[in-house]
């Protein structure tokens, strides 16, 4: 087997310290790209390996955190939302890894599961839209491994949250719409499981009440399906009699689907119907005509959720700190669908 | 404490076998959800927690597959192919747990060195633009823990690829410009590094050859930053002299930066300058001209990859087994922004 190379015989090689050594293999940011390059290839001609076993029985827990998020494939909050999470990790020392749950609440169990059998430091997590139950959570809680939720969160469990002000997005939006001149505004909802669904809901309805109309036969259809159902919902919209002249979207995804059937129908935006969306996704700058939306801090929500988790992985007095609830404002993006 | 509760108690509660609550727990397909309710339902009622020491014990590896690639963002060739991935693991009983390396080789090593000290049961990579050296996939393989790359390989080490016909694809996408009758094609590369980059490069030039244009004068712009040197790229040649008919850029994400400065700049498409991408993300479909484009089987890709990865970690015999590349084909997609 020959001798086993410790950090020392790096550290001693190079003529650095061992907390130097020992950073450059964590990436860390403050040490320069040039030294993390001395000490892997010096790491690697001597063969060197982190004792696994040694280090998982020293300390607890990994520097992997955790992040279990619905999808990773059509939207683009997601993976701006990793970012952030990524960045954050990384001047901290921590590897993130991400599980994607497919909007399915057993595969969201079994990744939690499997993320807190693997001893990472911590857990990240955006429900799905299936999510009813939360022992999953409650049990990684339970063996000292800090979750909080981001962006879909619940009222249900005592945990730390960085949510988005959907109500206040909606509503604004809404009355914007209002304000356009607009008569008769439908929404399409996404599936009622999800706060944010019932958030963006809550806010399009009060905005109509705030401005005196009439909300019982506001024109709402659910989209449980979020983007599958949308190509339907707007023919079916088509098909009224009293056809809307607006839509609001629930998701940008849901709006670029929208778009795309009222277009293949001859129906201009926004002549015949406005459209606007939800999220702030780059693609509603690329479409014709450009989409109205509520941009999300998307990337900020990363930023702040990683930063708080890290707090409570760090913390030494876990019960004192507590959670917070912390809630980001949206920007309300104006643009030729609604003007 | 109180008792210690295992998959047996489950069983005999509900009346059915070990290895089905076994593979409840594990969400293999094979169960009804109807089952897995049940189970998960009874799991937590016993406060059952799977014995993570001793099962960790027993087998070395855990049900884990880590997927390292380049970014999540922006392209949707990874999300897609992550899906593939996803789908065979889920059939096999795997979870998937995704890194992103951000285009860099050290955070390529960490993420690689992470996992096998998580223990997975095996790694999927698509390589960095930085990676010119292959130990921590090596040593990855001296671990015992088999790797398999998916669309970025490499010929300098041994082992299993999936990858993509890049030079036959942008080959058909070029000879496609030059029988539109366009005579003076440029090309966007992506940084050489990268063996996709290369293999498309390789592809046009030779298209050009065979079609007994002077490939001397060929304008040919390299963006190693892939899609932020895509404007600049666009100001120059909107500067030549002698401006390009036709420009065919090595990904889709670039055709659309390009897109967008051809048009604010009063440029038309393709009336003035046709215009080509590489990848067949939906987005192609979306913008206005829509453009022409070269599909990769994405979804296909990640199957294939994990597949492979599949039988390297249940295999008896890894050494008969051995190594396979497979090229998978691409498909021509011809649309507006060329024709």
């Amino acid at each position: 087997m020959g001798k086993v190379y410790t950090i020392h015989d790096i550290a001693i090689r190079l003529n650095i310290s061992k907390s130097t050594v020992s950073r450059a293999l964590r990436n860390h940011p403050d040490v320069s790209k040039e030294t993390k390059m001395l000490v892997h290839d010096m790491a690697s001609k001597l063969n060197y390996q982190k004792n696994i076993l040694a280090s998982n029985l020293a300390s607890k827990n990994t520097n992997l955190i955790g992040v279990v998020i619905p999808e990773i494939a059509r939207q683009h909050f997601f993976a701006q939302a990793l970012s952030g999470i990524q960045k954050v990790a990384k001047e901290h020392g921590y590897i993130v890894m991400v599980c994607q749950s497919n909007e399915e609440f057993l595969e969201e169990i079994n990744q939690v599961n499997a993320l807190v059998n693997s001893r990472v430091a911590g857990i990240l997590i955006s429900l799905s839209k299936e999510t009813n139950d939360y022992k999953h959570i409650q049990n990684a809680q339970d063996r000292q491994t800090p979750v909080v939720l981001f962006d879909r969160g619940t009222d249900k469990i005592e945990i730390s949250q960085v949510l988005v002000d959907d109500y206040k997005g909606a509503y604004e939006i809404t009355n914007h719409l209002i304000q356009q001149g607009y008569k008769n505004i439908a929404h399409l909802s996404g599936p009622m499981s999800l706060s944010i669904s019932q958030k963006r809901y809550k806010g399009f309805m009060d905005a109509l009440k705030d401005a005196g109309r009439s909300t019982t036969d506001a024109y709402v259809l659910q989209c449980d399906n979020l983007s599958l159902d949308a190509k339907e919902a707007t023919e079916r919209i088509l098909g009224l009699k009293k056809r809307p002249d607006a839509i609001f979207c629930m998701s940008d995804y849901m709006a670029i689907q929208v778009l795309k059937e009222l277009k293949s129908n001859g129906v201009k935006v926004p002549e015949d119907i406005a459209l606007a969306g939800f999220a702030g996704d780059p693609i509603t700058e690329i479409v014709e005509p450009q989409l109205s939306t509520v941009e999300q801090p998307a990337f900020d929500i990363g930023v702040q959720a990683a930063k708080r988790l890290i707090m409570e992985i760090e913390t030494d007095d876990r019960e004192t700190l507590g959670f917070i609830h912390k809630i980001l404002n949206t920007n309300l993006l104006v643009r030729e669908s609604t003007t």
